[in-house]
């Protein structure tokens, strides 16, 4: 078998070069292979760039899932933050860090499942970086752009805001939870390009961090509570109804949903959900009063890394 | 003592945000706090970015130097690749991975050397990303911009143009080597952006890898050979003259120095360092052939992580 070590640095680089090939996007000035990647943005548009690390242990493991499955998860994080902003991809970056004695096969596997997302999304790989790690390790930088002052964020919620979901809730965790191999969701980029057109769209935030927690977040940068009512929050098909469920859907992160505001005259849901081309459920409001969620049972937090 | 576990995976981010403080510059539209960070580029320039991960134990020791010494480090570096491609600062992330156990005070002293060179090159610290990892390593992202078609290039180096250096070469090696606490290498971001605007400038990197090493990419990427003439570097004050110190000179990276070709007919080495502000010399120049550097002695190549 062979293993990084027999391949050497820039032997692994030159192998994820070839596997990306050439940056086919006409927004790639330069691509791998310099001491930078170059990207040309639009007259009037701003750069929307974000860097997520995902670590073997923590964020996925190889025992559990193919390599493939967890590139694919970690690009998909990312793209999802571009996603989240209203932003179309620009491309990717890749720093890889992998243990000498790593089976090369391992490496180009979870490279290839960063490939196979980043085409879905149409983010070249332009560039990145490979180092020597006690653990393998991967830290995607992911560049967008957005039309000037376009950008959905999270600053943005006012009392008085709808609260929208778009798709369903709960079903990677709720795999996960199973022992199954937990599924990949999928960057709402169209649909965040859309909402970021929209008028009348409060704040925004992709749901990684699992529903209650991403929406705290989104309270705090908006100052501002939110109310919201669980049996509203739309599940997967597997996945139970009731109580005994309800954790999934409110702490599971991953789904990499898209949770937004729309004020008191903005679109409702059945038009929201013809815009975006995707199911979307109102689930609650935003309200006056300190930065948290209410209607919500003690505990729903969702995942922290202390 | 406190450790990061204390305050936990939003405490150490609400901390790194304050040190931080709201990013100053014109070009940023929205900073740390969201899914990702919001920049402007000028009308007719293009983006820039570089990413690089910096493992404790592989990049920086914290028993041989300070966390912010080591912070300041991996700043340094990724600046350097902004300085290379003769790109303006726009910004940098953050993804810092540390134990639970860790003292914050050292998370924190490392971030405060990220801080410090981001400052000083004017690339406020727009966003991150804070995670568990059993040891602590960081990936910093350098975003910058540069006039439409100006960008330098590792590539465009051609047979007969010369080959020239910024300052001088191996005072982070030798002062290593010798058990002390390596220089930090400032980034040439000015000498750089000023490099991008002269005509006659062929190919450019930064030296980061040590000079052998960082040439042969630039004949890689050019399909050019080297030679140079190792007598003709400059060496800092306190290296020794002659053989023994040559590889310091050859092999040792880190100093971030620019290293870059120059048309027959374009400027010289006097020419040079008056427009860059820099000291500039002559060091050999690129000849036909299959991609090598001649005139060094073998085993010079410089840093390889497997």
């Amino acid at each position: 078998m062979r293993r990084v070590s027999d391949v050497g640095e820039f032997g692994l680089i030159g192998r994820i070069a070839r596997l990306a090939g050439r940056a086919p996007g006409r927004d790639v000035v330069l691509g791998i292979g310099d001491d930078a990647a170059v990207l040309r943005v639009r007259p009037g548009e701003e750069v929307v760039v974000t860097t997520d690390a995902a670590f073997e242990g923590v964020h996925f493991r190889f025992g559990q899932e193919t390599p493939r499955t967890a590139g694919r998860r970690a690009a998909v994080a990312s793209l999802s933050d571009l996603a989240a902003m209203g932003a179309r991809p620009l491309g990717l970056l890749l720093a890889l860090a992998v243990p000498a004695r790593l089976p090369l096969a391992t490496a180009l596997g979870f490279v290839r499942g960063v490939l196979l997302e980043a085409r879905r999304a149409g983010a070249p790989l332009v560039g990145g970086n490979v180092t020597r790690g006690s653990e393998v390790s991967a830290s995607l930088t992911a560049l967008g752009a957005v039309p000037r002052g376009r950008a959905l964020r999270r600053d943005r919620g006012r009392a008085g805001d709808r609260l929208f979901v778009t798709g369903a809730l709960g079903r990677s965790a709720f795999e996960r939870a199973r022992g199954r191999v937990a599924h990949v969701g999928a960057p709402r980029l169209a649909a965040g390009r859309r909402l970021a057109r929209l008028a009348g769209v409060g704040a925004c935030i992709d749901v990684s961090d699992g529903l209650v927690a991403d929406l705290g977040h989104l309270c705090r940068a908006s100052r501002v509570a939110a109310r919201i009512d669980p049996a509203r929050v739309p599940r997967p098909a597997g996945l139970p109804e009731g109580r005994a469920a309800e954790r999934f859907v409110l702490a599971g992160g991953e789904d990499h949903e898209l949770l937004f505001s729309v004020r008191p005259r903005g679109p409702g849901a059945a038009e929201l959900a013809r815009r975006l081309g995707l199911p979307v459920a109102e689930i609650g409001r935003l309200e006056a009063g300190p930065p948290r969620v209410r209607g919500v049972p003690p505990g729903a937090g969702g995942w922290r890394h202390f």
